[in-house]
């Protein structure tokens, strides 16, 4: 039932979230379904969708940030049709404003604060860890749409960019970086 | 009537986008509204939707980017709502998608193009463009949610951030700033 929900939120997006395509997917399953229990079976099912995991360690901070944003030059994944088909309803109702930013924005933000204080110890200060916060989060938004620019970016040069507006990195007080 | 959609679209998002609720702002000009042309008002009226002016020359290139960011970090328009709207829809939607394009995407990227080409002359190459482009494009579009962390954003510091990443800029040839 809640790979239903899901399925039909990355197929047709929220607004086509019906009782009708639920049950044309769950079988028998679907037959008692009511259609009060929509929202609340989205945000069940939002429990298992987390699109950013903690990159593995590369041992630099270059590395890391390539590992987190190469899959976002790629195609996008089922679990991001789903996030994307939430985004505007998730807007108006706060059930689903918090569903999403469980799935999204908090494993990104965690996501970066690991890669951070993995390579960086806890030398940034927070403003420029907000700030690139900020902007690998409009990166990773700009990726949920079908159709954007994404194509023309080069993975190096965007890495380039973002690590250029940090201030120099000082390890952290050992010297070494985790690995 | 235009205006009725697109107030519908701002407070209560695309997928509450129904006949009753468009008759009841329109009035006795809703009467012979039929649920088929919905869509096709939405896309008219998104045509006087722009969500971004090409900023006034400051003669830097510092000065023209805060002039494009500022609003950003403040509360959204009601422009901004329509838009957020429909960002899920417009995913399914090819009509949507390219009218959404018309009001933001197009917009923001004739306005980035304007600022740089104003203080850059042509000397920035390809790629920095569209990277800058693809970042300011997530931000943009990270700014039409509700709930974000723009608060915590210095606009000072993230311009700085901006302009590192660019490669150091000379002047078009004629040595003089247009401004």
């Amino acid at each position: 039932m809640l790979q239903a929900v899901l399925g039909v939120l990355a197929d047709s997006g929220y607004e086509r979230l019906t009782l009708e395509a639920v049950r044309e997917r769950a079988g028998s399953a679907g037959a008692l379904l009511e259609a009060d229990d929509l929202d609340d079976l989205v945000v069940i099912a939002l429990q298992h969708v987390r699109l950013f995991d903690v990159p593995e360690p590369t041992g630099s901070l270059r590395g890391d940030l390539e590992s987190l944003l190469r899959p976002w030059l790629g195609g996008r994944r089922f679990e991001d049709k789903v996030i994307a088909g939430l985004l505007s309803a998730a807007e108006w109702d706060g059930k689903l404003r918090d569903a999403v930013h469980d799935s999204f924005d908090r494993p990104l933000a965690q996501a970066v604060g690991a890669v951070l204080a993995r390579t960086c110890g806890r030398e940034l200060p927070a403003p420029d860890v907000q700030t690139l916060n900020w902007i690998l989060r409009g990166l990773a938004l700009n990726r949920l749409r079908a159709k954007d620019a994404r194509a023309h970016v080069d993975l190096d040069r965007l890495v380039e960019y973002l690590l250029a507006g940090l201030p120099p990195v000082r390890h952290a007080e050992t010297g070494t970086v985790r690995a």
